[in-house]
């Protein structure tokens, strides 16, 4: 497994280079999620989760963004999957120019998805596009569900929640309704998945829906390239 | 309650800063404690139980510090404690010149002890001295033993270390033991305090030990005091 310090995108064109990323991400047919959420909020093992139900069926690749350690990575090459571990070099987020240089290095262009697992951070890495076809977010049980008033920007931009260690709802008198209704104010629309990584409840369904939206992508993709050809 | 839009500092004078607000803070006898950790970690409520065995002894205040809402601030005021939220304006750590900037608004000058309640993030806070005398940081059970191996720096520049929600230890397979190994590597010396808001156990021994530092510090301060006269 290879482990590569990626430096901080420094000028000020990270859209820039965010849409030359997504439109080669576009040409490979490789599906960019960019996983978000604090420290600790179970992406790994969510992400661990999801991998097992979508791998024989897709080619997977990983790419572990992390302040420093690889022990994310480790888990990630014994489920098989083609991983690359980030050193953001004390950075707190992903940057398009980061990323470009960590799918420079995984060569994903044989591969059907690559997930970014972020920094864990709920501020910073919701403030850059990485050329993300979706992005996700995961908010766990213990975190509280006053989360989207204090981290509002996090909650606005990504795609789809997943509200993880719901097992442990009653210990931490987390009310997911109430949740719920507080993601909504920011995000009509957003789907919530209540999910436990740790007995897999609710990972088929979030599975699922990701899978169809890859396959929307796709045939957006295709229609794309047949417009061009006209 | 007031609530202040505080701005970043974008010039590049942290250092000195901090040590202007640090002499200022010296002169009042006036003890800044910056308290850090994840989203959810816990810091409103060890902050809230800590205040409570402390208030009768010390005049207390606190800024809360926040991306958005008023949550923490609210909870606050009801224990009766001078306090002032904070709004960074996106920015995901506080800063000396924002700090400064609360503690104008908050009129220190006859609290014993001020705590600043960072920006919920591993990461960036780490990076910024922000004129404090002591800084401590909570790091959560739910959020795993590993997190010392990911977010070094936090948990090198810190004082004292406190693991709230050990209540849920068993539960999230948390190894106390792990985590003060993986901490001593990077900060041999720092002070370990299991505790756990919800039910107070560990809060009377981190707050003695806290008050014992207050103590030494003015202590110190006196002596500087008479040096200064010679």
């Amino acid at each position: 497994m290879e482990i590569l310090d990626v430096k901080a995108n420094l000028i000020q064109d990270n859209d820039q280079e965010a849409a030359c990323l997504r439109r080669s991400l576009e040409k490979s047919r490789t599906f960019l999620v960019n996983l978000m959420g604090s420290p600790g909020a179970g992406k790994t093992s969510v992400l661990t989760e999801t991998i097992r139900l979508l791998k024989e069926r897709y080619s997977i690749g990983v790419m572990e963004a992390d302040v420093d350690s690889d022990v994310d990575a480790r888990a990630m090459e014994r489920l098989g999957v083609r991983t690359i571990q980030l050193h953001t070099g004390g950075s707190c987020h992903m940057d398009a120019r980061m990323t470009g240089d960590g799918l420079a290095a995984l060569n994903p262009e044989d591969l059907d998805i690559v997930f970014l697992e972020n920094v864990g951070n709920l501020v910073c890495p919701a403030e850059f596009d990485v050329g993300q076809a979706l992005r996700v977010m995961i908010l766990s049980v213990p975190e509280g569900d006053d989360k989207p008033l204090k981290y509002p920007l996090m909650f606005s931009v990504s795609d789809c929640l997943l509200v993880n260690k719901t097992d442990t709802s009653e210990i931490f008198d987390f009310d997911l309704d109430r949740c719920t209704a507080n993601v909504r104010r920011l995000n009509a629309e957003m789907p919530v998945f209540p999910v436990a990584a740790v007995d897999g409840r609710g990972i088929p369904e979030w599975t699922e829906w990701l899978a169809d939206r890859v396959e929307d992508w796709k045939k957006k993709m295709e229609v794309a390239d047949h417009g061009s050809d006209d």
